[in-house]
């Protein structure tokens, strides 16, 4: 019947985030001062906080301590509503930071899925999302310049969807989505501010217009702990 | 310019396996063999490894080395396709096995969807299912009793989709789904034949009749690796 040690602190520490007592992004005490407060270990300290990790219910920030993950943002990638939508309809804060906007080459796969010759220079958009203060998204759109010109002229830390249909007349009109985990590699973490190797979800949305034609693809690198994403058919 | 060695293994390793020179489901060499062939530490050998496994590319089983990562199976999970028909369709071979079949009660969550009284015995069926004899997927169906008598005496190990239609009259009108990464816990991981913490992503379907009345919650664990959810609007 006995939990071994590490999991008693773990349920313990579960208690109190479930509780409410520990508000999201809030600070944990040092893992110091829990393991006084634990009579505990620093080895047996630290199986119980990566216990309460894979639950995604703490974050670790990079040598900052252990803070505590927020609960996940509902998001349903069928549909193409705007982030700060998304956001803000849940009594949440978003924000977005445009890290990287350059008219380049990029991966041979995405000049494939656009129809582009390879080595064609497109329009890449880098964007870090953020909600309540705390990145989530690391967001790369890849555009045909040919289809959007002046692009680089507009406020990019808006939807861009919305960018499409009031500057350029474009509308989505089918998407094909494809989701799945994956490590994020080094340049990717260091973005999203995580360990590299960090669990994420990447969605990749192939969006077409009326008649077919590819408008964008949009890759998404999400933290693992921050969303659910929630259909209903 | 110069890649750090541990780069120069993992991009060479991922090369010979990208080229289809080692198939699916192999076994690597070693390590002591990988770091004699590259002339390199074990360290840098584990580093070189572990960015192949966040990539997806390999994975470890348990105490008997590393393996090929099969390519991911094509799911679309607001079909209600069986599991069969999904992995033999994409010329795989599917499998299943039975490890937990019980009326008993199940997590409060579990009650609440299927709107019955706390504590009141549930059909539970665990199963654990695989493509090529590679375990893949943790499947966990629960279900109302008063209205699937006698399930147990049917074969469980085929779609219950399929079951529910056959024998009960019962279809499948609308889902609601959950999907979200997170780490597995001890005994969903032993299940699983992965290290515990392993990162997986979760798929919650619950599904209801013409009626709405609720059919069933279906629970799904997928290694992380192994799948690549597919929608298309």
């Amino acid at each position: 019947m006995s939990k071994p040690h590490y999991q008693q602190i773990s349920d313990s520490i579960e208690a109190q985030i479930r509780s409410g007592a520990l508000l999201a992004n809030s600070k944990l005490p040092s893992e110091r001062q829990l393991s006084d407060a634990f009579a505990t270990t620093r080895v047996t300290l630290r199986e119980a906080l990566s216990r309460l990790e894979g639950k995604g219910l703490i974050y670790r920030a990079n040598r900052r301590g252990w803070y505590i993950t927020p609960s996940r943002i509902n998001y349903n990638p069928t549909q193409r509503l705007p982030f700060n939508e998304v956001v803000s309809g849940q009594g949440r804060r978003p924000d977005t930071h445009i890290l990287a906007q350059q008219l380049a080459p990029a991966e041979p796969a995405v000049h494939k899925a656009l129809g582009l010759a390879p080595l064609t220079p497109l329009h890449r958009v880098r964007r870090l999302r953020s909600i309540d203060g705390h990145a989530v998204l690391l967001e790369e759109n890849h555009l045909d310049p040919a289809r959007f010109p002046g692009l680089e002229r507009h406020d990019l830390s808006r939807s861009l969807t919305r960018l499409f249909e009031q500057e350029y007349g474009v509308r989505i009109a089918t998407m094909e989505l494809n989701m799945y985990p994956l490590a994020l590699d080094e340049e990717r973490a260091q973005a999203l501010g995580v360990a590299t190797g960090a669990a994420a979800l990447f969605i990749s949305r192939l969006s077409r217009d009326e008649a077919g034609r590819v408008i964008e693809l949009d890759w998404e690198y999400w933290r693992h702990d921050a969303l659910n994403i929630q259909l209903s058919v």
